[in-house]
């Protein structure tokens, strides 16, 4: 059985450090910040921007993302099953709770967020479809790292980023954590990522009972939790449910 | 210099298969598809699943695309500088001229949307962002051909595709229409696309003046058109008025 092919891993974390911090980055900081030699790069770069995976800035020569991937992406969400038998149960749970639905998948040591209902009312929302949140801080990573769905050895070597005072940073709590969600069968995440938000969530199983997503609601803290920081059993009991609505309808013969 | 790297541009393809027609292929229709060995086919397979650009179906083992393509997709979006330096304007249109807008750029022979405010009112909208509209038969991408911003001369080869009986089919009448858009500085399309339907667009200029994307708005024929079937001078206004003002914003020196 041949490895994996060396010019696609490459195009691969090109890309990946495109989609990274500044987003613009010259053929140089490439090449230094993967280890390749700049004719190597630079062929790959050219072949990334003939595909439309990378487009060149006609003033700078810088590089960033292409357009081709736009359609790519969305083309994944079309061909999602997750998303496409959680859509209409989403936008019930919205409905019922007056509260933002979202729901995650696993990917590289995140949460993917596939799919986002607004709250229904006028504020102004941020669609976070495709944003990547972080595993330990949301209740959504916190629900697929208790299921199984997302490993959580790589998590216990360190110490881990806080985004607030609240945030989990000791490898010990979060493992206590994780069991108590295991337990109860849902997880919440209270000013953990942002000052004033917080968020639920629910494991949704797939065939044989794999944890293979998680839906959530989030919002400003006060319309989630009672006023002791604990999560409103009412919206609790709407999400179990559509968790496992959803659960079924993906085919789950226990859930 | 040295030339494409193949196994990149193979992956390409293979990405774009799977994001066209069925979605979920097995090994040999992507083999037989783009006329390459079942191995070889293979080898670019399992290092696309290993980067998740391609997932596999664990039942059927076919595979399609993979979640890594909607992060890449959505930062994409973050860096389109055509994007970023419009969306307050397209806000604003939506909101005055009461209809849906979407931002357009050219892509692969395609018009693809970069952008799309629903139409301020509750009825459901699907987002149309990342999706591709032919060229001939949308506003946004008569007004691309019109100017320059994608190449007109593959259409003229043959009959083109019908979506309505109202669809600019003959090479002739597409030659006319684009020099009619160039006159006036912007493009109508009613009913061209899908029956009861209708848009109109205006070119957007970068710096230097090229033409770097359209501007539309759209929706229910009667809603942009007179009883005659010419679109309402006051959403021609409108919509103009911005691209102007997204033209200069990204430094157009005349518009």
């Amino acid at each position: 059985m041949a490895g994996p092919v060396q010019s696609i891993e490459r195009a691969a974390a090109i890309l990946r450090l495109l989609a990274a911090g500044p987003r613009r980055l010259g053929l140089g900081e490439v090449a230094s910040a993967l280890g390749l030699a700049k004719g190597t790069a630079h062929g790959i770069l050219r072949t990334l921007q003939h595909v439309d995976f990378v487009e060149q800035d006609a003033a700078t020569g810088k590089y960033q993302l292409g357009a081709a991937l736009l359609h790519l992406g969305t083309s994944y969400l079309d061909v999602n099953e997750l998303r496409s038998r959680a859509i209409n149960w989403a936008d019930a749970l919205a409905a019922r709770s007056g509260e933002a639905v979202r729901l995650g998948t696993p990917l590289e040591g995140k949460v993917l967020v596939v799919h986002h209902v607004f709250r229904p009312d006028d504020t102004l929302q941020t669609l976070d479809v495709g944003a990547l949140l972080p595993l330990h801080a949301s209740s959504l990573g916190k629900v697929l790292l208790a299921f199984g769905a997302a490993p959580v050895e790589p998590l216990l070597e360190t110490e881990l980023e806080a985004y607030t005072r609240h945030t989990l940073v000791l490898p010990e709590d979060l493992t206590r954590v994780l069991g108590e969600i295991r337990e109860l069968g849902w997880g919440a995440e209270v000013q953990e990522m942002s000052v004033g938000e917080g968020g639920i969530a629910a494991p949704i199983r797939g065939h044989g009972g794999l944890v293979v997503g998680a839906i959530g609601l989030s919002g400003p803290v006060e319309r989630i939790c009672d006023t002791r920081g604990r999560p409103l059993p009412a919206l609790i009991t709407l999400l179990r449910e559509a968790a496992r609505a959803i659960s079924r309808d993906l085919g789950a013969a226990r859930w």
